[in-house]
């Protein structure tokens, strides 16, 4: 980040979890100045005294910011954000600029542009990763909306962003927009930001499924139902250290990945029962309007479905089947 | 069947389980003569008090039976299998016949076969489909071994087959063989039935597959999880049924499950957890040999693996991940 | 079909094509009336040489039918169906009956019942399978909507059905509603039906793919790139004759297999692409609506997508990767 | 590295191909003295001139090394590695080492393990990660076989690994073998290395897979076959690099896609055919032993199957089928 050279600039945040919190305070760091709402008034005194003037509703917000205003909404995708929007509609004036940082559905974002734009009003969508990592990391951010409302915001996005780091860069890279190495993109318009912040999610689900299934199999080679001499008793947490140097599988879900095999290898603490958000689903309808085949990102998806499920009535008719014609019996788990 | 047509023949069957009985009676019915060992002595008195001629041990099968003899051993896949035939071939005598109808890996056959022939014994491999049903229906077979001897056998095999029954023929067919028409084929040189009969497994598992996850859905439309105006409380039991004529999923498993859904439609009577024999995995293992992509075969595959267990190491690490970057602690299930 | 005991009716059917067409012409093998429209002339013209009242336009077609009346619409779902049943509804009166036989999305079945109900129009939606089959063999259907309509113009549908046929009864099944083993149920309200019929496909595209995966490796297993003493070279056609009577893989579709593998074992005439209609992608999206896992639904429907690609950009950046870090130079196909 | 510390050693090497002529370089950056060969005399004659002894055939590798020998094979898994190790056996005395830094299958391993045993030499098999960037970057090693000779051997790999260098240190690791932090890993008795290395593999093609597939949703929302409305037109080298920082999916594929991505976007240097190696195979044999379900790691060595292929038998068995059922003739792609 470069704190010199930009703008220092004022943003009103609504929604002070754990990302709408950490963004003001990022901003913060880099002398920006925030206005914050939430609903839950301890998380509003929170950032009250770290410096953030806390407001106690939306139109409060409307009347402590300058115009042209700029409002983040970090609120839940669907009808929390939805309702934010649409309230904040009938407050604010032409000019003014409404970003959306959560997780959104893009065909929303373009809805809600269309709709906003007949007032006047801006409407910017910021697919932002980063998760509880971002107030040290930075956020990588996916930008979608009018550019040159993208470009006016840009001291903000450039403070939030993790800057070009430690990490090497690109070789060969020509492109004279330098964002990219910055770590935001300016995506396209409306909607444009959260459809690529979407696919990353569809990856990253992916990725994480290779991860799940190749120590699955590490571990179980040590398992009791083998055969003895064909039982390998692995480290994992060895194996996961020793592959983020060096190897082709090194990545910050492998570095997670050691982190969490470090102290607690067998995983106890964790039921397996694993959630799955918006983005993994849509990345699938995604695919299907066009056409592309993605039998990894759809596995990775119904892996989680079935890790939340005891056994399925799909599975029983399997065994109702093979009773038809086989008389197999199959025993309990 | 064309029982006034065919020579009536003698055949020693060795295991007299479910597959093995059957076979035997199924053989008497159309007046051939069986010879029958099982290490039970319980299930050699019952099928001696049938018709068959029961005896006490292999020796005393080999004398039993005339030259060239043919000796069908249906036992487990493996090891029994293995031993059985390792002791006939010191007991026969140049020109008998073995046929394992079993579920053999077909790269054994093929060995197995090698090694036989240097006694100048024979070696026949019968993939038989049918299960519980195949008394009554005929077992649909799948040969493997030399032509001339599975032509010697013929008037088994025949007996053994289903026949042309009602099942309209197929149009435009001008094969001259009819043996497909009447439920069996020499599909090639050892191993060949085999290798035919794991494709057909294979192809099976896919096939059930589909089935449960499409009642899968339709079981769960009317889940009280979706929100009340998007449920169907839908009749599993009827919609198997109406299938059962005119559909394009009309099948033989769609019967089995209106007969299962007819008396059960919660399937509570199965635990869901599914076994798999060895021609699910050997199927795979085919298919990476020739470099054929089988998406819905393996899926049906794991589909088995997963349904036998609580949760996954692979899912705990889904978990720990999560955790790892965006503080998600995954509940109980 | 039972001719004898039902009530003859009128019907108005929109649409003449393969499906139209052949349902006008079973309901007047069983002496119900038909008045028809379809945009071609010369559609409507040869529909009326054989005995249907062919009308020019659908003020003269509800001109020509008996209050109250009920018209079978079958065309491409999507804006052809959505605007012919905009227009009928401004034409209809209280109490005609809409149904839509096509391939509709059964939450546009939902939204259409309750719009058709303000203005006291009935709206059943009809799943209708049989393909070109249909005439001969009957069409399976699965309706949605209101009971009492359903029953109304049960000798309709009683016609269109299959009936028992030589079907074997399921045993144990004691439903007291035998219109499922006639071949067509009442699923539910309006969508239930097109629900039905979408799963339907969803398990056919299932089934067609662990086929198309199976008889691939058969096929492959004599190929020149496996060294010569593991091929097979296997009889694709018998095999498929085989498996119709007495294995667990018999089916309709299976015969369908042995009638094209008969004349044409190297499936020469097809190019192997391979295209799908909505009912695939809308059954991957009731699974994600509903967290079940179809990871065979899926596959069958990525294969297709597949089979329409030369090549994929996704396989180029695989090439691309390895290129990066392997220097591997991926040669042309 | 930490050159001071470690003896400096000597190795014979036998294929001076991209690895084994890197791992001869990176060995003698560290001070240690190889004997090489390779069948290709120029390539033997380039090492030499890099400062290698080289040697025209094994035996005068054997007379040109100390005793106790280590010799590392650095040639194509299969019968150049087997035939190679083979001979060695023949020429080597009794404490000697042969190294197997190949792709070899760890089955075979186990077994030349126990078979060399026999002659007192010495087995260690090394699973090598790195590709051509090894040299730089070095090397990940996952090692099998007897502790005491890996730990003789310890100054060779602590010199070919990558060491600390600048990636953070897995916080609340406290394992007290610091070798995998260091980049190489004892995993276990010989085979254990190729093991963790095979299953390296298959996680790196599901991660692959993963990038592939969200890339080609991002690529074709740009498509003409997508209404004009529902297009963004992304800026796939810019998304690439964006998400080298603070990102979920930040890896080393992920530089090297940007690296592609950044002179070539669309990929036109790629046929789109991708090559696979053994070991993601044999990752799908270890989970079928195993009974994981591995649906993403084996969707992604299908996909690479089906990229290889114009059209498959399979999918002209999908056209037969439809037109058999409802006359769809399926075009030319």
């Amino acid at each position: 980040m470069c704190v010199e050279e930009h703008h220092h600039m004022q943003l009103g945040i609504i929604g002070l979890g754990r990302m709408g919190g950490n963004i003001a305070r990022r901003l913060m760091l880099n002398d920006h100045t925030t206005v914050v709402y939430d609903r839950d008034e301890a998380s509003r005194a929170t950032l009250a005294k770290e410096g953030s003037t806390a407001v106690a509703d939306l139109p409060a917000m409307v009347a402590a910011l300058d115009k042209p205003r700029a409002i983040w909404v970090m609120l839940p995708a669907g009808a929390p954000t939805e309702e934010t929007i649409e309230t904040l509609s009938t407050l604010l004036e032409p000019g003014d600029v409404i970003i959306d940082g959560g997780n959104t559905f893009y065909k929303d974002d373009i809805r809600r542009a269309q709709s906003l734009t007949q007032k006047q009003l801006h409407y910017i969508d910021v697919g932002t990763s980063g998760g509880v990592w971002g107030l040290e990391r930075g956020y990588c951010m996916m930008i979608g909306g009018d550019a040159e409302v993208v470009k006016r915001l840009d001291p903000l996005f450039d403070s939030l962003a993790p800057g070009l780091g430690s990490i090497p860069r690109t070789k060969d890279r020509t492109a004279t927009d330098d964002r990219a190495e910055r770590g935001y993109i300016h995506a396209g318009p409306a909607g444009a930001g959260h459809f690529v912040k979407m696919i990353h999610n569809g990856i990253e689900y992916g990725m994480m499924q290779a991860f799940a299934e190749g120590f699955d199999i590490l571990k179980t080679k040590g398992s009791e139902n083998l055969p003895a001499d064909q039982r390998f008793d692995l480290n994992v947490a060895d194996i996961a250290e020793v592959w983020r140097r060096g190897s082709v599988v090194s990545s910050w879900l492998l570095d997670l990945t050691a982190d969490a095999l470090a102290t607690d290898p067998q995983l106890n603490a964790y039921s397996g029962s694993v959630a799955d958000s918006g983005e993994g689903r849509w990345t699938i309808e995604a695919a299907m309007e066009q056409s592309v085949p993605v039998p990894v990102l759809s596995s990775s998806l119904f892996a989680r479905f079935r890790s939340r499920q005891q056994s399925t009535y799909g599975d029983k008719l399997l065994s109702a089947m093979r009773f038809g014609f086989g008389g197999h019996k199959e025993g309990p788990k």
